[in-house]
Formats: C-alpha cells, sequence, structure tokens
C-alpha cells in the first residue's frame, strides 16, 4: 500500500497543535519542569527508509519510562524466556497499585512496564552486565548507530532526591527476596535509565529494530529473535500505557510505550515506528497532544494492527 | 502472502492432540460437565473464502463468554459510543477482582468481556430491543447466515441455577445505579446470551465480520463501523482472557475471546478468524489445549499482528 | 462508687443539645426520612434499678443494625461456639469493603456486626427456628418483659425495596457456600429484623442482660453464659461502630451498637445501659449527637471501661 | 475484691506449661532466633502492690513491637491530640495489608500499633528529642524507677540487617509527605526502640503507669493525664494484636500488647499489668502460650473488663 505519510502527519500535526491542551507538566521529579511546556514534535521512520519529522522532532528531551523497554530487550537477549519467573506479563489494572499489587503477587510485579517491574529488569541488569551503566549505553547506541545518545546525570540526580515511592517498591520486592543486588545500587541504575535524553527523531530511530522483526534494519543482525520481538511488542500493546492501556489500543490500536517526559513512541510491526513529544500530560500520565495525534494518526492512515 | 494452512493447521492439530491434558472442565454450571473432556475441533475461515477444519470442528458446543463479542457487538451498533459511559476497556488486572474493582470504580465494570461488564451489556440490550432474546439471536443468524444458531435452554437453567455469583455482581452494579432494568430480567437475559451452542466451524464462521472490517463477507453491509470493528478486536486483544489476556498477547498475539465451555476464537484482522474447543481449562480458565494450538499456530504461521 | 447519673446526663444532655449538628439523616432507606431530625433522646438503666430518661427519651424509632447484638445473642445461645466457623470476631478495617473482604476471605464475613456477618447469623436462625419472625420477637419480648417490642413492617417493606447491596451480599456468599436457606428467604428475615423499632427507654432496658453477666435482670435467669455474655461485650467494642470501632472506643470507652436509625447503646459491664437517640449521623454512619454525647458522658463521668 | 493472684497464676501456668505449643520462633530477625524455645514466664503486679512471678520471669527478652506502646506514650505526652493529625486510632483489618491501606488511605497509618505507625511516632519524637535514643531511654527508665533497661545493639543491628519492610514502608509514607525526617534516621531510631530488652517482671512494672491512669505509681505524678492514659488502654484493646486484636478482646477481654519476641503485657484498668512471655508465636504472630495463658487467666479469675 502506498500511503502519502508526509501529508497524513501533517495535516494531523496542524489539527492537534492547535487544540486547547487540557494536560500538565509533570512535576514528581523537580528537574522535569524546566521544560517548554508548549514543545510538540513528531517523527516517523519506516523500515522503507522514510524519515519524516515535524515541529520540535530535533529536540532532545527526557524519555524516561520509555526506556523500560530497551532495557527489557537487552535482558531480554542476554537472559532469554528465564526472566518471566520474576515478573509477568499482564496488565496491572490500575494506575497506582502498584504496591498492592506486589503484596498479592508476593513480590512479582505483574509486568516489566510498570515501575517494580522494571526495577527488578534493572536488578537483573546488575546481574549479568560488568559495567551496568556503561554496557547499556553501548547497547542503544550500537541498535541505533548513534553515538550521541546519552544519560542526564541532572534529571538522574533529581529522581533520585525525590524518588521515594520507588526506594519503597525496591526494597518491598527485596523483602520478598525478588531483588539479588543491593536496592540502592538496583535504583542509582534505575534512575539513570530512566534519564536518557533523545529527540523524535533519534527515538523513532532507535525502534526501528522492533517494527523489523528483532533485526538491526541497517546491518539485519538480530538484536532480538523473531519470536522474542513480537512479545515485546505485544507487551507494549497489552501494558504500555499504565491503566490508559486499554484505552490506546482501542483508539491508536498500536504496540506503544509512554513516559513521563510527555514522550510516546509506537511500532506498526513490519511498517514503521512514529515518536511523538509533547510534555504536558493527560490524568493518566501519558502525554495529551501525544495521544490525540496518535489516534488522530491512526484513524487517517486507517493503519491501526486491529 | 501464500499460506498453506492446511498443512500447518493439520501438523499443528497433530502436535497438539497427543499433549497430556493437564486442564480440568468446568464444573461450576453443573451442565458443563456433561461433555467429552477429549473433544478437540479447530476451524479456520479466511476472507478469501478459504475454510478449513480438522478434529471435533462440527460439534456443537457451549461458547459461553464468547458471546460477550456479540452483546457488544449489538449494543455498540445500536448505541455507538455512548456505551462507554457505563462501562470501561481497560484490562481488569486480576482474575477474581470483579468486585473489589467494581467497589472502586463505583459500580462501572472495567471492560466488557468480565462479568460485571457483560451484565450492563445486557442491561444496555434490555433497555433497547423489543424481544431481546429473539431479537439478538435474529442478529447473530443474520451475520452468520445461520438460521440454525440458538441458545440452550438446558445450560441457561443449569445456569441459572447456580448463578449466585452473578446476581451478587448484579444487583451490586444495581446498588451503584449503573442497571436500569430489574436485576432478574438482566440476569436471565445474561444466562440467555451465554448458552449460545454453536460448533468450530460456525464460530469462526460468525466472526468474520471481525476481520472484514466490521462488513457481512458476502453482501459486505456494515455491521459495525470499520472503526468499531477495530475497537472490538482491540478490545478482545487487551481483555479478551480475563487476567491471562497479556500471556494470549504474548504467546499468540491475535485479539481473541475465550469461553469456559473450552471454545476459544481469535482474528486476524484482514485475514482470517480460527476457532478451537477443547473443554479442559487451564488454572485460569481458558482451554489448555486451545492455548496451546494457537501459540504454535501462530509462531508456525508468523502470522501475529505484532 | 454512688455517681449522679441524674445531674451528669441533664447537664451533659443540655450541652449537647444545642451543638451545631453537622450529620445528615440517612435516606439510602427511604421510609428512614420521615422522622423529625431534631429528635434527641437519652436512657440510662442501671443494674441497681436506676433509670433515667431525657428529651425524647420514649419515641420509638428504627433500631436497625443495633438488633444485630440481639439476633447474634440469639444464634449465640442456641448454637454455641460453633458459630465461628461460619464468621469472625475481627473488625473489618474499612467501612465499606465488605465486599471486598469477603472475596479475600471466601465468603467468611469478619464479624457479626458487619452487615455482611449479620446476614449469615440470620441464615443461621433461619435453620434452627420454627417460625423465625415470630420466634425472635418473643425472644427480645421476654428479654426485656416487653410484650410491645415489635418489628416496622413499613421500614421492612422499604429496606427491601431499596436493599440491592444486601442482595448482592448475600448471594456473594451464598456462591462460597456459607448461605445455606434460600438468599431470599435469609434476606426477608434480615431486613425484618433491622425493622425492629422501640425507645430509648426500651432499648436500654433490654440491653441490660449484657451489662448483668448475661443474667435476666428480675429473673437471673441466664440468656447468654457469662462467657458468652463477655465476649458479645468484647465484640461491640471492637466491631460496633464499623470504621469508627476503635474511635469509638478511644473517645467513649466502652462497648455499644449504632445503627443508622441514629440509636447507640453502650453497656457498662456490670454497672449499666445507655441508649441515645438523634437520628442525624456523622460521616461514618453514626449519630452525630449520640457520640458527641457519650463522649462527654464517660469523660464527666470517670466512667469508660479503661 | 480479694483475689487469691498466686493461686490462680501457678495453677494456669501448670495447665498451660504443658500444652503441645503448636508455634514457631519468629525467625525474620535472625537474632531473635538464638533464644530457648521452651522459656515461659509471666510476672504480675498490682496498683495495691503485690507482685507475683512464676517460670522465667526475671529472664530478659527483646520486647519488640510492645515498645510502641512506650513510644506513643512519650510522643502523646510531649505533643498531645495533635499526633492524631499523622496517624488514626482504627484497627488496620488485616496482618499485612499496611501497605495497602497505606495506599488507601494516603499516607496516614491506621493506628500506632501496626509498623507503619510506630514508624510515623518514631519521626514524631525525631523531631521533639535532642537526643532521641537517650531520652527515650531515660523516659522508660524513670517510669519504672529501672536504671538497667537497655536496648540490644545486637538486636537492632540484626533488624536493620533485614528490615526491607520497613524501609519500604518508611519511604512509601515519606513519598506522601507523613515523615519529615530523613527515612533513615527515622528507621535508626524505630530498630532501636524495637530492640528494648527487659523480664516479665521489669514489663509489668513499666507498664503499671496505665493502669495507674496514668499516673507513677510510687511518685503519684502524672506520665498521661487520665484521658491520655484510657486512650492509650482502648488503642490496645482494638489494635493491639495486629490482626487478631478481635481475638484477643474476645477471650481474654484485657487491653494489651504484643511482640514478636513472644512477649505479651496486658493491663486491667485500675487493678493490675500481667507479663507473658513465651517466643514460640501463633499464625498471627503472637505467643501461642501467652495468649492461651492469659485466655485462662481471665476466665478463670472472672476479671475480664468485659
Amino acid at each position: 500500500m502506498q500511503v502519502n505519510w508526509e501529508s497524513i502527519i501533517q495535516a494531523t500535526y496542524e489539527k492537534v497543535k492547535d487544540l486547547d491542551d487540557k494536560g500538565v507538566v509533570a512535576s514528581y521529579i523537580p528537574e522535569l519542569v524546566h521544560v517548554n511546556p508548549d514543545s510538540f514534535g513528531v517523527h516517523l521512520s519506516t523500515i522503507d527508509h522514510i524519515q519524516y519529522g515535524v515541529g520540535h522532532f530535533d529536540v532532545k528531551f527526557s524519555i524516561q519510562s520509555i526506556a523500560k523497554v530497551l532495557s527489557l530487550s537487552l535482558a531480554y537477549q542476554i537472559v532469554g524466556d528465564k526472566i518471566w519467573t520474576r515478573l509477568g506479563v499482564e496488565p496491572s489494572g490500575t494506575a497506582f497499585n502498584s504496591l498492592v499489587q506486589l503484596e498479592a503477587d508476593k513480590g512479582i510485579p505483574r509486568n516489566p512496564f510498570i515501575n517494580a517491574g522494571a526495577i527488578v529488569i534493572s536488578d537483573i541488569l546488575l546481574s549479568h552486565l560488568k559495567n551496568p551503566k556503561d554496557d547499556f549505553l553501548s547497547f542503544i547506541r550500537s541498535i541505533a548507530n548513534n553515538p550521541e545518545l546519552d544519560y542526564s546525570s541532572r534529571i538522574a540526580a533529581s529522581e533520585k532526591s525525590a524518588g521515594f515511592l520507588n526506594v519503597a517498591l525496591c526494597n518491598f520486592i527485596k523483602s520478598f527476596g525478588n531483588i539479588h543486588n543491593d536496592p540502592s545500587d538496583v535504583l542509582d541504575f534505575y534512575f539513570d535509565l530512566c534519564s536518557l535524553e533523545m529527540s523524535c527523531r533519534e527515538l523513532s530511530e532507535l525502534f526501528l529494530f522492533l517494527a523489523n522483526n528483532g533485526r538491526h534494519l541497517s546491518t539485519n543482525k538480530p538484536i532480538l529473535t523473531s519470536s522474542q520481538c513480537k512479545r515485546v511488542n505485544a507487551l507494549m500493546q497489552t501494558c504500555g500505557f499504565y491503566d490508559e492501556s486499554g484505552e490506546f489500543a482501542f483508539k491508536v490500536g498500536l504496540p506503544g510505550k509512554s513516559g513521563v517526559g510527555g514522550g510516546i513512541v509506537a511500532v506498526h510491526p513490519n511498517q514503521y515506528t512514529i515518536a511523538v513529544w509533547s510534555p504536558k500530560l493527560n490524568g493518566k500520565g501519558n502525554s495529551y497532544k501525544g495521544m490525540r495525534f496518535l489516534e488522530a494518526f491512526t484513524t487517517e492512515s486507517q493503519l491501526s494492527i486491529f
């Protein structure tokens, strides 16, 4: 099928740009508020090498929880399906119930995209990587052929200073025996992962391997097996947006992942990735304009997976 | 892409048929136990008019909760997006938490595929149909071009005699004001819907409209709009298998719906539907062999949507 | 110790009478709203035969949940400690969690004073009494030497018409097997029990056996054994006021039981009972002025059990 | 009333001593297991200066959570009723739900005797005491006229090494803003408090002020006001035994507090205190023989408060 990406994206961008943005910038991480709240960028990358961006698509932002897909991918590559003995693959049901759910499930996080699950993934990586922080960075730089990808020490420090809830989560899981390293080491690494910064263009390029059956687009080398890639996509579909995951599948119809920095990346298997960024968040913690853009985009392009 | 459906289905069927079936036949509805526990049938229907069945694909069974997709479809057709003021589109998170969740969400069921949600859908249909039981039957018979589809009064009566939990659910929702009709009328209709019987062949044919953008395959008349169809598929993907929905997306990668009668139907948008039936259920209430078959089938055929 | 009951009660009554009553009359049972919201009565009965009332102490009102102490007493008398295989003796923790708690505890109500527990007690009585409604009335009439005690069919009918939550509770418990009779028979009897009407004077006289070691004050015949009586008092102390039970122990320091009709009865073992009635309820469902009166009364008289 | 304490205690002790003890010694704090599991001591102190002990009543043990009554008393003395803006007075309902409950109640612990509540009390003391650890020790030494009371640094260190759940709790409460000091300082102080060691004799003497209207028995100086004393007793009655508090009120009928070291202290207002110690715990975390002894003791002596 021949899609005129450019005109669809351009038209959708124009329509959403001027919407009255009901969202608010995340404030629980002090540093995150120092962002231009009206930023709005979109970038598409297809496996046929089409690239198209509008707005602030080249401005770096804090990808926050989107990094959970990347840390899962590296852990999955290293450990394989054994990671599922330490966490599940089911939606968590509600926004803030991670602690409740952990109590019921005895320290086994429901999935890798809630904080509890990503903390366990961090613990797994810590046990397997020699220099966790450097090795992880090498991993994503090599996927993206992009040596400029980096952490923000400013954001990481800010998160550490306010991360009491994550300290609680990590120690709670440790009390069930499902954290093997020292909780403060695990949290340090976790906060570093969340502090990754990149632009919409860089983000959509970085995620292309998930639209390409787990393979590096230019070298065709496998990063994940085909089956692992499908499973990561399935997890993004069912668990990528906290308790708005159902809504996202319902309205957008693509696997995706959001972060409280206002970024969203979505993947159409075998076709394309699209990254959106707008910092004001809706009540569920997902980018208000980002959600609206993607809904309009898949409606217009008729390119949801459903 | 040219797929040799026949050989993939045949080979997968043979492989799964002789697995040691760890499941048990549902017993909470007394009548359901009167089934041959070793039944195992599969039937595929493509939008290109390919039909292929193996095993007991022509034996009628109780589709149970699979009917929830059909009652949702009719309510969605009649009322449109206004139904979402009365129930949500999010996964419920756990198997048995419907009552807990209803308490937290003040009588708004999490989605149309948990019992609470299907009861609200029944209430909506009751308010809009003249002869609910007959009208619903006409609806599905016309979709399937199959005048033989019917309820089982034996199964319905059996469920009524043991349906205390559903009586509790319906009255609990009523206490929040989200049931408009008399609870016993709502429950009678609900139990009738659950008692529908059909074969794998009939089931896969009936669901073809969801693989065909909401349109009747032979007449091309719309049953649902394209957008409604995508949304029903998305809901099956995120909520179709209780608290095994994530697992199903992860391992099978298709929208689908299961029932405690041991049936599962899955939809590959724009391609095909496949129905599986084997009465023994795993610990989550889904057909043990059915799940195993579909996992092997999409792995083999490389035809998940992810 | 010589206490000048009369002056303490009179002074406390005057002080509380003119408080700005922040409460509201219960409205979920339609008939309950037809009460004079400014009613306020108090009556004390001691085991030394002192009787003293002020205000509307001779006006009958709907005792509602206070009846749960009486149905527990009769069931305890008939069945003995075996009743504790069907319900617990622990506070429930929160106001509205009866359904949540029942789910976690598999149909075993936390205590006999939450609705779920009182419904199980009704079921037990139904299994043991020949003419439940008449036999129960005879039981309380004989305790009180008062043939005028009676149900209100008007209140009972009103409750039945709006009792969806109790229908939900009873059927939910039945789904766990902890209701042995037909749910609608159990509920009919339960609603009758809740409809008992009496005045503060009658109520304080009726409860005197619990201040008298379980014995009828005039005949000295045992209604409960001494140990059973202590246990009923202990249950009132820990569970008598829903999720305000701790607060009541903390501020008033007496075993007691409240009802949504605005009545409260409290028992000082070996000394006295006191009944208070004022229909406007605080946010926890307990009489606003009643709580205030009893707090001031035990502070003034220095007669809490602690 | 003239009670022959000696013979009742002696007889009850003999009866309970040889019971088959179904309990197990607490193991979650590594150091606690180094105790003689068959230790069993009882000591009574009355406000009439009667003292009577049997068994290992003079062996020091780790009082653990019993210290929560003492830290509450000091905080209540210093801050008064304002402490109730930071925690509640209601039973928590279940054993392990502190995290669940904190989530629902936004960081306000249900009562001062669950861990979450005692951690908030520790935080309050930290804000008001110059040398918290020393000042608290002075407080209890002066109450007891006993300069030998002391912490166990060995136990405190052991608890710190394994206290992940308490670290989780403290940081979780901090995330709601209800901890004002640094979480690790609060936890250090909290673990010190829990490490107090004393014998049954010392424990029953130390608690006598709660049987004496809040006053020091020998000097008659107030430690708590009469009203504060009643309230602390009421809290022990409703919340002193985790989710066995109802059971304790029901079977023993006295305010009391238990610790996982196997100690229990109970208070009969205006009469006596009794301390029991036996390290093996029942399934709810309370001393198996201790509970049995107190039940038999109050049944025999007819001296429950109910």
